[in-house]
């Protein structure tokens, strides 16, 4: 069950790759508002747009919930896991249906959006609402948008890989020719075709996140309930959602254990541009899955 | 010798402080463009605003080296030191008139802008230009500007302290009564006030900061020329001006030390609003000044 961003985690499913589709059934709901699944983009109106309904990562994850148990019938998950928002929708899988879920591996995201990670997202969200064309979401076409939308991917290149990144130039390594060629061809190229609602959405369920909503706020009552095994995969570097936040959150669950990815592409490791990092993930995934539940 | 930012080092000099006056000469010239020497908000036309000419490092340090000479006659200095800008300035200090500085203490800076520094004041350059009144720099008040300020001191707020001070909530540790109160009583406290065009040239001389533009681009060669005894003292945390960033530096210095200095405030543990930051810089400076040369 990978829960969440499934367009960048199809990579990790294969039958020479993490999980082998031959040995389990693997299913991948795209997340609400993520512009594949039903997204302010492409919702009619009166809830298309700007009118559309603010949705949290526990929607996303009961309607998950409800599609595994109601259509497939299914009582028992082998492993929940997922990047990101993925994470924080893993978190609250395996705390919120503790009886179904046997493993989990919540990769570069927290239970709780750490304070860092929810200022990034005011800034990210105003750098959209910045652009002129805006017009409070009703724009007629996203691309008019489009100076909001570099904006907007300006502000994660700062924070969504390293300095190391930078500073030894990593990008040339994956095939990127200039610091100027990986603004434009990574950061422009990733953010610019989405729809500036569907991110503007996600953004306010990811800034929510708290786990601990189902505990009236107690997020170690919260993490107490999780009966999984867990593996917590950090990004090293990551710089919203820090091997120190993760680890906080590692602490507090019985039966986990912590296994930074060691990468100088923070949260976007998860791509694997660097293949040992892919290869790191992999084998933490394999290696959980061999673990007796 | 305190070379940039001084209003920001005023409180490191006094009888009971890092620098005593009762026994050196010290000298704190701002730097251009700072608001306070000759900037951009206070010259008038055709040299005003938005038409005021850009200014580099070395610009400030060589206005700096005919005020010592020509008007102080000073021939030796026992001690550079500056904060950030500051830090850029000690580096061309140092290496520009090796003959003069004796000692030499860049805090929280590089000699060479590190590219994510690069990256963030694009991104903070963007977002003052971003406001509907920028008008290409020629606005009225620098008010009417309020709202790409806020936008600019919104994005300092995620890289200029530490991922820790805001999970710790340190910020009550020095009186702030909630986050929100951080935001405004801090950030846009330390921001909004200053003018536009000023904060422009400020960015475009840090962004353009290289020693070795004295060398043909080799740092090597640059920091080579430093006959300083140098303390190099970055912030831990500091997300721009990184801990590595400042340690692959002071290696390329003959007669370095090198000391970061542990807080959560980042790059704003210069303000010492943690009394141990003040003291631990304080320390250093202090057994600098003890250093035989």
């Amino acid at each position: 069950m990978y829960s969440g961003t499934s367009k960048d985690m199809e990579m990790y499913v294969g039958e020479d790759s993490a999980v082998d589709p031959t040995e389990y059934f693997v299913i991948m709901p795209n997340q609400i508002g993520n512009g594949l699944s039903t997204s302010p983009h492409n919702t009619p109106p009166p809830y298309g747009q700007a009118d559309f309904p603010r949705v949290r990562i526990s929607d996303d994850v009961r309607a998950q919930h409800r599609l595994l148990t109601e259509e497939f019938g299914i009582k028992e998950l082998q492993l929940v896991l997922g990047w990101s928002m993925g994470a924080q929708q893993t978190y609250e899988w395996a705390l919120r249906y503790p009886e179904m879920v046997n493993r989990a591996a919540p990769i570069g995201g927290t239970a709780r959006n750490p304070v860092i990670s929810r200022l990034l997202l005011d800034a990210l969200a105003d750098a959209i609402k910045s652009d002129p064309n805006w017009d409070e979401g009703y724009y007629t076409d996203p691309s008019d948008v489009r100076r909001g939308l570099q904006r907007h991917a300006r502000i994660w290149s700062l924070m969504g890989v390293s300095d190391a990144l930078y500073r030894e130039e990593s990008w040339q390594e994956v095939g990127f020719s200039s610091l100027n060629d990986f603004m434009h061809a990574f950061w422009d190229e990733w953010f610019l075709p989405m729809d500036p609602n569907d991110l503007l959405c996600m953004a306010w369920k990811w800034q929510q996140a708290d786990v601990s909503r189902i505990t009236d706020g107690d997020l170690e009552a919260a993490l107490d309930r999780i009966d999984a095994k867990t593996y917590v995969l950090p990004f090293a570097e990551d710089m919203f959602f820090t091997v120190e936040s993760c680890e906080r959150e590692a602490e507090l669950i019985s039966d986990s254990e912590f296994r930074p990815v060691p990468t100088p592409w923070g949260h976007f490791g998860m791509l694997g541009l660097d293949p040992s990092d892919k290869a790191f993930i992999e084998d933490a995934i394999q290696e959980l899955l061999g673990e007796p539940v």
